[in-house]
């Protein structure tokens, strides 16, 4: 292809890299350590403009193209996983908002974000059909004169009592077709029957906050559903999920090997008194790494450079190939960082550790390899077919 | 070959797996949170007689061959890998004493274990030497009339606190010439001029207590410290450490397997219906990480069943064979039943991120990777070579 | 497990190692440059008594137990992956006899072989079905009187021209339901009706001559189909061939390996004018090699071990482990030997590119790498299901 | 990085799509056959003016950027690598020339391949040296009056038989020091004591016809050497051969891979009746190596995009970074291709095969994957060396 490809604005990604090293990376093992929503972190990225990063400029917003955002959240990542995670998360709210919803609603909620930074969730997960290959939502949303009452069960609800908002993701009626059901109600934190017994002890990405938690008749005023049923996954947001996940995987590996690069250099050892990078053995992990790094962040951004102009079944590839290599790279490279530190890459007072835990927790996050692997698949044998595939009829009027 | 191959006695296995079940398991998550030595997973052991596994029956010891002692640690390693690991550095400690001690040393020593239930580590690590090709030991003894006098600074000092003895490496008069200076002391805990921070915070094996410890003007009689000077690199006992790492690593792959098993079995996801064990991509999954596993027990078992006939330099090999393929499998096993489990397979109430944590702290213990694959390699080719290669002129009077 | 295992008779094997290093081996360059059957190292094994190798010592045969028996396929193999590979065609038809025939059928065909040398070949693989996950036969028998009228095609023909048997997969009738219709006809060698285009060139296992054949009208006499319809795949024959060919390929991969070692021993580079064996490189990749070799050879032995005393469900399971591990590292292997050799391994006079290319073509031969891993997974899943899934109703009577 | 990156001119591409599809495709099977020399697809190249791709356009060649460059070689690779590599290794030689040469040897080489159509090959390899860390020639240019005499062996010489020149890689007076004595005679075809045994018989590129090659008092006059000695490996060219290789590789997985795709559209299996295509295995086995390949791409067109503004040692590390990764995949992918494709994938008359047998032995030029590793560790660990390490004191001058 000839002309030029959209690269990220190297000013913004070093905006957020300044705040990242002065301010977000040095909260981020005690974010980790004591499981809590990354508050402090939130701030600093509002007060920078950012958590209206994926807001449009012309309501206030940042308006980042996708290779500029998806540098940001890779930047961020380098620094605090937990804080570009969540952030991601918010984001991907503000473009459904943007894509969905209707000129109040924007005005509504992107303000909340601009003038006050308040932070947006999205809910999604359900206990029971997480791993499954169709798309399901079982949570509820039955009419009730001018207000929807939500019933259901929600798990990894990430930034819980954190943010201001959650996008739920539910089915009118309850139904299965989620073609004809699925729908995303905009719901404000602290509204009766929202209930969550706060417990979230895991292995890593442990500032994502992301209880379990129970909706019980919550009611809600029907203008907080965005856009028409079934439409959530036809405008190629959700897909951007996976982007972003990818981003933060690469910041989290990249950030990985930086240490064990400059570990390798300062270390000397007796009884040869030369640097433990002087060794080819451990030049070659390095560069083993380094290579396979930069091949799976050259994918990120060319996927990112193509995102904008690309359809819902397009991004569902670039999101895959994306999400797939830096997941396979990153587990690899956070695993093999710490065998090229040695004993004390396991100590909690250095960070290849924590990316080791943050990396395998993060890639957990949907689609599966599986998934993204037939859809790559698909692709190269010309099946089209998107990232979801729902049960019932297939979306409303198609 | 002909002829029959010595394997595990099934019923002391069985034994080991019993307490392991009933006792040892249930406090595994305890240990691991707190950070602190499995103390009552020791004296449980005790009771059952298994301290003296490896202390010979004229002693009063069980006198474990080979082959059953990697049962009984690989079988606790599947309910608690700290207790297996603590284990078996006091295991191995008993057997240098039973390779080099005097017959007065072992009478003393083992009494302690089999009457009195006393623990034994053994401190090798050394700040500056760890990652080095050549084997070097720093922290120096000094003769002082009939005494030695220990000054240096050991890391890595598991047990330390929890134990009754520390065999601690060191090199006579502080040479670096270890053919003619390596000498092990066995120094009773609380000795004057040993002292720790007590920190010791790490990813896994958080159980292995393990802080840094310096010996400032340390004394203990000359009869404490074990053979010639050199020896202890020569009886093919050091090699042990490697064989029962091996067996640490297959146990806990072998239950996270077993507990990714039990949970797709029992995980049944909508609108499907069908427990995800049911899905090919999972028995995929399920069935790779079952041969690969299998492939390394059965090299770690035939690694056992040579291991009494086979002299130092073939133990290398042994111990590197097993290890290699225990660490590879281990840290591949580990990981993916996190995959396979999904987003709950991170979750500190289920038992796979354990696994994964410390599989990879564990293996971190020496030898590394690189030094496993030139033994094999070195034996391949027909170059003889053990797995030490010593700091100056060679072993004294070789 | 305690008590002996059943391992290969050492005598017997080293028999096929002296005439595969005598007379096999040195003809297998030209067997494979020729790609015809390897007929003049048939004789050689038939000289030796081998052809009888899977004939009970009541028929004359050798009546080796499985460890023994592939043992021998190794050694060859070792040698020559054609002749190792026919010669196990040969002596599973000679197993399916033993299993499936009458008394007079045995007398009969086993005199064949133990008296005149002759060889049975297996043909089984058809154009259309080869890849399904369903076993499906479309060649048809049809009875006319006392006689079966065969018509259908076959492809991979192994031993064509060669053979003085074809033990020809057929159905009853051209029935779909396997269970009901699966049936095997010893077909000689020239019936009318039976043709060929000869056609066979392949990138590897080139004097495994197989070609194409299509029957129109054959005749035979209704005693040459052995057993009840659907017994075929009842009594854990078929699984045997998987597991010949793990030996095979674990045979390729040794004499590679060994290639390699003895190269790297005798190859001295300039300027530093010491051998390559001696590059800590080029160790770990010899090292790695090695070890992972060893697993797959331990997995072999261990499920040759088991063989006798398994139903065909475990067979299944047993075959599917030692040829999964056998395929993954052999390809490994061969592969990763030409590269340790450098640019001289990829030349024709030397043995390691023909290694190369025999291992990925054996390793075609079913159950492909997918299905095997199905298997095994779905063993460690707790559900019970042989290798084969029939096509139709289920076998007859069950 | 902002800004636009340089990208290959589609429309060259494209035309080099074209006469691969239209000619030179065709007759690679037959190239691969025989063995020889591909004569008639480097005349093809000629016509279309690509056999001076490499050549200034001032000196009336296309002179093509990197990034268009490597574009035309991955292209023809897909059609037929013997071809493209051998315009590889040529089109190297007019890089050598152009930074080396003379006025004078510009006009006069540029000339016999604009005008003439005359190919130039490059031999450096030699039997003693090519698996050292160490760079070494030992062919000796002797000076003799206004002659040089040049004796020496070298291997692998690529179109030897079909090329109207040779770059001969020696060594002033035969001395060990690269530095100083490292040259570059450019060696007419058929000058008296050239000799060969013409055998060349290997597993794969068997088109690029690479016997050895004797030198025996073989005399050209003095200003056929190219610029000072040393400088052969201080001005960035012979960086670039890795480069194409890279490329080749690529081609060739490319190739491989959209066989392996089509053949699954095409290939219905009963009794499902549905192309294999259809099957998520399937899928997930084309998805994978799609994801990797495109990855492996992507560096290759990242470094040629930076290749016209880098200094050597930046060359290196581009080149060891593409070839690395195109090596890894391209292995990878033919490998896999066969498996998906099955049984018939190893058919002679299928290209697959041949994909498989010239990726493996390509890979085989220098760099080695060890020698690329290091490279690229020692650039990400901040040690500047470049891709040579020369016997000696180092280059003249420096």
């Amino acid at each position: 292809m000839a002309g030029s490809t959209p690269q990220a604005d190297p000013e913004v990604v070093e905006r957020a890299a300044r705040i990242t090293r002065q301010r977000i990376a040095p909260r981020a093992a005690q974010y980790d350590e004591q499981g809590v929503n990354p508050v402090d972190s939130w701030r600093d990225l509002w007060d920078e403009g950012f958590l209206a990063a994926a807001v449009p400029t012309v309501h206030g917003g940042m308006g980042l193209d996708m290779p500029t955002y998806v540098g940001v959240i890779r930047t961020i990542a380098q620094g605090c996983a937990n804080t570009a995670m969540t952030f991601h998360m918010h984001s991907t709210v503000m473009r459904f908002i943007d894509a969905l919803g209707s000129e109040a609603q924007k005005q509504r909620y992107f303000r909340e974000v601009v003038a006050h930074g308040k932070l947006f969730g999205s809910w999604g997960s359900e206990p029971a059909v997480s791993l499954s290959r169709t798309f399901l939502v079982e949570t509820a949303l039955r009419a009730d004169g001018d207000e929807w009452v939500i019933d259901g069960v929600k798990h990894f609800c990430t930034m819980a009592l954190g943010a201001s908002y959650y996008m739920v993701w539910g089915a009118i009626g309850g139904e299965a077709d989620m073609g004809k059901a699925l729908i995303q109600a905009v719901v404000p934190a602290g509204t009766p029957g929202i209930e969550t017994d706060g417990k979230w002890n895991t292995l890593g990405m442990r500032g994502t906050y992301s209880p379990s938690v129970t909706f019980t008749g919550v009611r809600v005023p029907k203008d907080t559903t965005l856009g028409q049923p079934g439409a959530a996954v036809q405008v190629g947001v959700a897909e951007s999920f996976g982007l972003g996940y990818a981003a933060v995987y690469i910041g989290l590996a990249e950030s990985a090997l930086a240490f064990a690069a400059d570990y390798a250099k300062k270390r000397v050892v007796r009884p040869e008194n030369v640097p433990v990078a002087m060794d080819p053995a451990v030049q070659r992990h390095i560069g083993e790494m380094a290579a396979h790094l930069e091949a799976a962040r050259l994918v990120l951004d060319a996927s990112a450079a193509d995102w904008d102009a690309a359809d819902p079944v397009q991004r569902g590839l670039l999101a895959a190939k994306a999400k797939y290599l830096a997941t396979e790279v990153g587990l690899h490279v956070t695993s093999k960082v710490i065998q090229v530190v040695g004993g004390r890459g396991a100590y909690k007072d250095l960070p290849a550790e924590r990316a080791f835990r943050d990396l395998r927790t993060s890639t957990l996050m949907p689609p599966t390899v599986d998934r993204m692997l037939e859809t790559i698949g698909k692709c190269a044998l010309g099946i089209q077919e998107g990232l979801f595939k729902l049960g019932g009829s297939g979306p409303q009027g198609a």
